[in-house]
Formats: C-alpha cells, sequence, structure tokens
C-alpha cells in the first residue's frame, strides 16, 4: 500500500482541467502499487486511477509502460488504458512527479489463489506475450540475470544478518545460474511481475491486468518461471503441482511452449526465485524506519529457490 | 493511511450478500481513518465505504458510533449513513472485526487551509451539535480532562526522550488545568476529532463529515478549542487570527456562544492542545517498527501549547 505524495485538491483540478472528463467528486489514495502514489479519481464521468510515479519508476521508461497499455488494450487485452488529455498527451505532471490518468478495471486481486485462477492466469500471460508482438519500443529487464551481481554485490556482506548463510548461498546460486541460464528462448515483451496482485478476478474471470512498471524484453517461459513462484506456493512454501499444472495448461491455450522452454523451466524458475530473493533482500537491508511499506519477507524466496534446486526436471511442474 | 485486515474476495462477497446493495464490482484498500481499516466498496448499486473496526475502537462502543451516524444523518447533516443489511443489522463481523457498510460522501479534505474553509468548518460544527441532540444515546469522553493523568504516566518518564523539559512543562500544564478546568459550560455530543482530513469539499462547500469514532459527551466549546488547534495554525505553527475569527464566525451563524464559553476558549485550547500532545506523545513512545501509520509530530502541539499559554484572553482568537 503506498501513497507517497499527498495531491491538494486545487492541484488536482488544474489536473483534470487538462482531461474531457468532467470534474472531480472524489479521490481517495489506494492501497494498490508499492512502487507509486495510487488514487481512486472519480468524476462526473466516472472512475479512473490516478498514479503518481515516484523515484523508483526511471521516468524515460514511462513512454516504454504507457505505450503498451495502450497498444495491449488496443488489441483487447484486459488492462488499464491510459486516457489523454485535450492537448493529446498521456503523461504530465502533477505535484513535481510523472503522472497519468487510466481507466478503472473491475475486480479484486485473489487473495487465496485456486487452481482454476492459476488456468486463468496462464491464458492471460499467453495472450499479453501476443498481444504485445508489434509493439515499437523496448526496454531491457532492469533487474534481469546481468543485473544480480550488482544486487549480490550490495547485499552479501549483510545477507547474514537476515539467515546464517545466505551469503554463500547465493554466490553458489550464481555461479550456477551464470554456466547455464538460457539465451536463445522464444523472447517477446513480458510483464515480469504478475503476481496476484496485479490481476483481478470478477465473478471468477480473469478482469484485468494492472502495474506493467516492470514490464521488459524477455523469455517468455521467464515470465511463466515467476508465476510458477508467485502462484503456485502454498502459505506455508509448500509446492502445489496441480496449480504449476494448470497455469502451464492455461498458458498452452494460446500459445504452445516447445520443448527448449519446457526444458529450462527448472532453470528459469531458479532465477526468477533468485531474482526475487536479491530485490527483497536488498529492500529489507535499506528498509527506513517510518517507510510505508511493509518490506517483503526474502526467505520466502530462498525456500522457493530451495524447491527448484531438488526437481529433476519439468515433469516436476506437472509438464506432460 | 491504513489497510491492518485484508478482506478476501470470498469473505466480501457472503459479507456483500447479507445486504440489498448488488453485486461487488471491486473493493480497494483506502488511505483514510488511522484506527480502522477502510475499503472504497463498488457495487452494482453505487459507492460504499467498508469499514472494519480494529483493536483500538471498543466493540461496545460500536452502537453509539453508528447511532450517531444515523441520527445526524436523518437531520440532514451531511455525513456517512450506515447501510442495513437485510436483518435490519447495521453491524455485522467480517474477517474476525466488526464491520459495518457506509454511504459514500463525495469531495475532498483541504490540503490547504484557507479561511474560508474555517468558516464552513465552524457552521458544520455548530450544525453538528443542533442536530445531535435528541439522541438516546451516550459516550464519555475517553481521551477527555479525567484521563490525561493516565496519558501522562504511561508517558512521563520518556518524554525527556523526545524533548527536553518536557516532563515538567506537562506537570505544570497538567496542574494549572486541573484547576481552572470549566465543568458548567453548554455541553452536548461533540464530534471531537474535526481535523482537515475529516472534513470533505467539494466546490469550497463542505461537503460532508466523516470518522466519528472519537465522538462523545463535551462541552461544545472544546469542539471548537480541537478546531482552532487543528485548523488555525499554518505550517510553521503560526497562529492565524483571520483563520479563527473565520472559524468562530462560522459556528455563530448557527449557534451562539455564550459569554462563558468565550472566556473559557483559551482554556479548552490548551487543554485541547494537551490532550493531542499527550496521545501524540504516547503514540510516538509506543510505535513498532513496521507499523503502517507514520506517528505525528507530538511537538507540532506543544508549540500549540506555548501560544494558549501566551493569550491574554479571547480576544486573541479573533473573538469580539
Amino acid at each position: 500500500m503506498a501513497v507517497y505524495t499527498e495531491v491538494s485538491d486545487t492541484e488536482l483540478e488544474a489536473f483534470v482541467a487538462e482531461y474531457d472528463i468532467g470534474e472531480v467528486v472524489a479521490c481517495k489514495g489506494i492501497a494498490e502499487g508499492v512502487e507509486n502514489s495510487n488514487y481512486l479519481l472519480q468524476t462526473d464521468d466516472g472512475n479512473y486511477i490516478l498514479t503518481l510515479y515516484e523515484r523508483r519508476v526511471a521516468r524515460e521508461d514511462l513512454p516504454f509502460f504507457l505505450g503498451l497499455m495502450e497498444h495491449l488494450a488496443s488489441r483487447d487485452f484486459p488492462c488499464p488504458t491510459p486516457v489523454h488529455g485535450r492537448d493529446g498527451k498521456a503523461l504530465r505532471d502533477l505535484c513535481g512527479r510523472p503522472a497519468a490518468l487510466t481507466s478503472f478495471l473491475q475486480g479484486m486481486w485473489p487473495r487465496r489463489v485456486t487452481p482454476a485462477h492459476c488456468h486463468a492466469l496462464g491464458n492471460a500471460a499467453a495472450r499479453f506475450h501476443v498481444a504485445a508482438e508489434g509493439f515499437e519500443l523496448s526496454r531491457a529487464n532492469s533487474l534481469g540475470p546481468g543485473e544480480w551481481r550488482r544486487l549480490f554485490d550490495a547485499t552479501r556482506e549483510r545477507a547474514e544478518e537476515i539467515h546464517v548463510g545466505l551469503s554463500a548461498i547465493l554466490e553458489s546460486e550464481f555461479n550456477y545460474l551464470d554456466k547455464i541460464w538460457p539465451t536463445d528462448l522464444p523472447s517477446g515483451i513480458i510483464h515480469a511481475d504478475l503476481f496476484p496482485d496485479n490481476v483481478f478476478f470478477r465473478h471468477d474471470q480473469l478482469s484485468g491486468v494492472i502495474d506493467f512498471y516492470f514490464a521488459c524484453a524477455g523469455p517468455f517461459a521467464y515470465e511463466l518461471a515467476i508465476c510458477l513462484n508467485a502462484w503456485c506456493f502454498e502459505p506455508d512454501n509448500s509446492f502445489n503441482i496441480t496449480k504449476a499444472h494448470n497455469l502451464i495448461r492455461g498458458y498452452e491455450t494460446v500459445r504452445a511452449l516447445q520443448p527448449a522452454e519446457m526444458a529450462a523451466l527448472p532453470t528459469l524458475a531458479r532465477g526468477s526465485a533468485m531474482r526475487f530473493l536479491l530485490t527483497r533482500l536488498y529492500d529489507l537491508l535499506n528498509h527506513r524506519a517510518g517507510a510505508l511499506v511493509r518490506p517483503k519477507d526474502p526467505l520466502e524466496y530462498l525456500a522457493k529457490l530451495r524447491f527448484h534446486q531438488s526437481v529433476s526436471g519439468p515433469e516436476a511442474y506437472g509438464l506432460r
């Protein structure tokens, strides 16, 4: 949950006057999106989401993120659509920050994930990959394998404060992944942050996907590896193979995985666990007292990493 | 900002099914209300606020708070109205907590207070006092003068950590107020927490008052004393007499202050400053790392207390 920037009524009214959406009725900071300030804006015209981009989102990446949402929405992928002002612009400034208005999506994210959710998620991930084709901008993964060494260096000294032996585990995993990381898998634009709180459902149907601020170029199967970690473990960190099977089956209703993608899945799952373990570790070690966001537990991802280290092949994920 | 309890979609759907308000469209945790978890709930039917009462609100007080809102709304005071379920109940349980649905108020709270806001606020405070007449329940002020000694005892030892000399200042102020605190002023039910974030405006008109969870029996003029502190100081803690004058003029458009109330205002303002100084001090000293609410600065209220200690009479507040 996060509202880092307080928007005053006068500033908001001036901002909204740039759009053709009626007058402000109400505007409430919402507990959605960890990196930015989000408001649910109600006007005479309807509901919108107002996002103020805080320091962790690079201003130069915003045309990519907003353009991607627009590209996806134009291809019927269920996601927020940026609203353009009368001047044609979708991105302007508010309270000294880049800010954008997007359409409002119905639904709620699932607090208790079911196998049916995983099937719908897999389907949506594949639809995303297909719909993103042809989008003219690109963006490298700022938290991809090439960046893990930097994150590791920034955390290795203090990793032992969190878990004894963690530094050695990371070092060894890092060396392993460095050697076998696949580089020739089918790739395109991936969401790269398809966690349950970014996927909305209504009446058990997937109603939309939000938070495109980690989207980047990458192997399609890496998206599934992220989803395996984020959706297919139970709260006690045990792995639910039915959910994994459903996730992949759902994906393949739209796009068939190639044998090389299947074979790479255990490695990609280890890499994805490594990525979230490292960023959570970094965030925990650099957490400021009084910050509005509670840091997430890195050790959850250590448990997930250990599971993937133990698997013998893609069968472990319910693959045929 | 606060969302302490995560409500799952299935629990929410079962809860909403008890009401005649259509089906859930979306539900988002909002940054409103420090003591409770608040959600903006959208159904086919419209917008509602869903509140889950957390531990700082006593369950036995809830019939008073909800009944008061209903009483006030029935007398055209602009405030949320509790929504009753098909069984007639306005209060039920959700996620193990008492929970209620209320109507949604338009408007935003003023981030930059103007003298015009203060006039509208004074008017609303008086309308609240008049409209609350005849409400059959009552509730003692759990943070009134009778409780300050307990708060003082709980903070005095560590008060010096926050400000050198604070313990002696509080002791001496406490003894002073104890001697001269007025006991025979016109009284009734007061809101007791009319801070800017609890008062909404739309098109420069006051559109509603929220957060009745400190409402209690008390002197009407004590409400104004709380407002003087919360609305009439600038961010640098300088006192704005125009705002104070407007606040009281606005109040008197509805209910004339008696001479005894005017005369008591400096004392009541000192008492109100003492109350918020003590509770902020207590909250700061007992703040848990990782809590979702940033503690407010008690020393802001020390500066306000010092101002009121320095005034010679009610003229200081722009009274005729």
